[in-house]
């Protein structure tokens, strides 16, 4: 029996004792150490994502942790062994994936939305999931590679390159990860962001931060680039006000890449796309080579990732710590302690 | 002395004796032989462009011709060359001309639209915007230079590459040239048409063409594509319905080409183009390559190119040729007869 985070109804969270299966052949049991609420988690609390989700349903993505043990035929890991998971779980056989794109499989399980997830003492997953932590990377920062993957994603699909003027709008966690990575890759990058926390933690990381509520975010792109406009923006905001503004601080050949979920259609300035000449790239999840680059950042003490941290609540306090983050208040990322964290942790 | 198709006012054209000024240094005067009315110049007639447009304007920019005198410094031309214009002018000192992107100048001069355009029976242009026709091409075919330049831009645009499932949504002449040239460069094409006669006439080019109104399409390309869905789509019809099709008909990583004028914002399903990681390129004119492969594609007796080719007007009927064509009707492309095509055309 493990204990762990169940979502059994629209805003209703509860802990209690599960079973977690044994490891099957090609399996692994898990102790998770810390797991991060993500925003879909949030929407999952909201209510917003019933028709996919059984309940009770068992949350969390963002984890790390140590092998339990191994099933029958797995070779790579033994107990001990500091991990994080790709959270994705493909058929192999339709379209998207017998066209290489895995991660978008038209059969998707993304484990702790469509199967239990990381929110509890013991979890087993397939080894195929598993990457590889390595040594002396404290396991709270390593919770952040999988918003961190998403980032390095969205970056390689925007092909953000050395030199390019970015504009990340939306400067919640994956917003500031995106500014993070494509400012390692070069760009000159560009936050707009409506919370003074958020911006006041972004300006920490030594991001540049617009305030589009005070600032006149179209005159400052033009001013930065000598009137050519951006040459990437990111939609992380969600908000169809972000989508105009993202579309207009894009120059001639601009790219915009879409990140944020918008549950509705939005209008969009399609005579803008024709003129300058736009692109509009969707960017979903990670693949396999994006997570391992994400370890690799994690893992570099000059990547700030684990400014993003606001806080660490034990297990058995996640449901209050969704409440919280359901109304509003001063926080970017909130990390769960699943008790493996053997070694602590130092940020 | 030159006679001229003017727009005047709102649904206004006429014909009259302007002044075409003689070649001045770096420039040709050319007879034009024939000149398409495209959907540009409908819009313009219909008053939408009155804001971009100094009247009296005389309009035309897909034409074919002959060069009747050169000005001073010009070298590479004599009077009699068959040739076609590429009507742009950029001042080469903006952002997108500094970046490599003349044809979209933040100033660009559009011949036709915002300087006197080929409709009459002298035309002054700058020797640079020449293209050669080779011999043999005749002259009403070589007219259809432009609208392919941008058919190429757009499939280049698209990324269209041999065994691509492209689905062009619009059958007017861009529609059916994208088609075309799509097809020439590999892949297999459907085209999604209203208009019974553009319909008859794409089925008549080869092309395999559905009705929005009695097929349903998105069944049809689930059942073409086993599933997957398509490629890449072409929004060519201007409408909303027709964006909404190209986005639903894409599989996994598909591109939609946005080649129609949308002016007004749309609403288009971007949780779509996150979910399949869609992209959306905007396409506007064409590049000097793709005025060189237009040229080369028209001249190939195999490209069906004049099967678009409705009817042939002269100069002076020009006005109520576009009366006709913005009464709807069963018309494709209408060329007017400027009177220079001296060998005769053979379509």
């Amino acid at each position: 029996m493990t204990l762990a985070v169940r979502y059994t109804a629209a805003r209703t969270l509860d802990t209690a004792r599960v079973e977690n299966p044994p490891p099957g052949p090609g399996e692994v049991e898990l102790a998770p150490a810390y797991v991060g609420i993500c925003g879909t988690d949030l929407h999952i609390f909201h209510g917003d994502m019933d028709a996919r989700v059984t309940t009770p349903a068992v949350l969390g993505h963002e984890m790390s942790g140590r092998v339990v043990r191994v099933g029958p035929d797995v070779e790579d890991w033994r107990p001990g062994d500091a991990v994080t998971v790709m959270p994705l779980r493909w058929d192999g056989d339709c379209p998207a994936c017998r066209a290489g794109h895995r991660h978008v499989c038209q059969h998707l399980d993304f484990i702790g939305i469509d199967s239990p997830g990381a929110m509890q003492q013991r979890w087993t997953v397939p080894a195929a999931t598993l990457v590889r932590v390595p040594d002396g990377v404290p396991l709270d920062r390593a919770a952040l590679v999988e918003p961190t993957a998403v980032a390095v994603h969205d970056v390689a699909r925007a092909g953000v390159g050395s030199g390019d003027r970015v504009v990340v709008v939306g400067g919640g966690p994956v917003g500031v990860l995106i500014a993070l990575v494509a400012r390692g890759a070069g760009a000159q990058v560009r936050v707009v962001e409506l919370s003074p926390h958020r911006r006041k933690l972004a300006a920490e990381l030594g991001l540049e931060v617009w305030d589009p509520a005070a600032d006149d975010v179209l005159a400052l792109v033009r001013e930065w680039t000598g009137d050519a406009g951006a040459d990437v923006a990111f939609e992380v905001s969600g908000a169809a006000a972000g989508v105009e503004t993202a579309v207009e601080v894009l120059g001639v050949r601009g790219r915009l890449c879409l990140v944020a979920i918008h549950a509705q259609p939005r209008e969009v300035n399609l005579h803008r796309f024709f003129w300058r000449e736009l692109t509009l790239v969707g960017a979903r999840l990670y693949e396999r080579a994006d997570f391992e680059r994400a370890v690799a950042l994690v893992a570099d003490p000059d990547f700030p990732a684990g400014g993003l941290i606001s806080g660490v609540v034990p297990l058995t306090e996640a449901p209050s710590a969704f409440e919280a983050l359901e109304a509003g208040g001063n926080v970017m990322k909130i990390l769960v302690d699943c008790g493996a964290d053997t070694e602590g942790a130092a940020v």
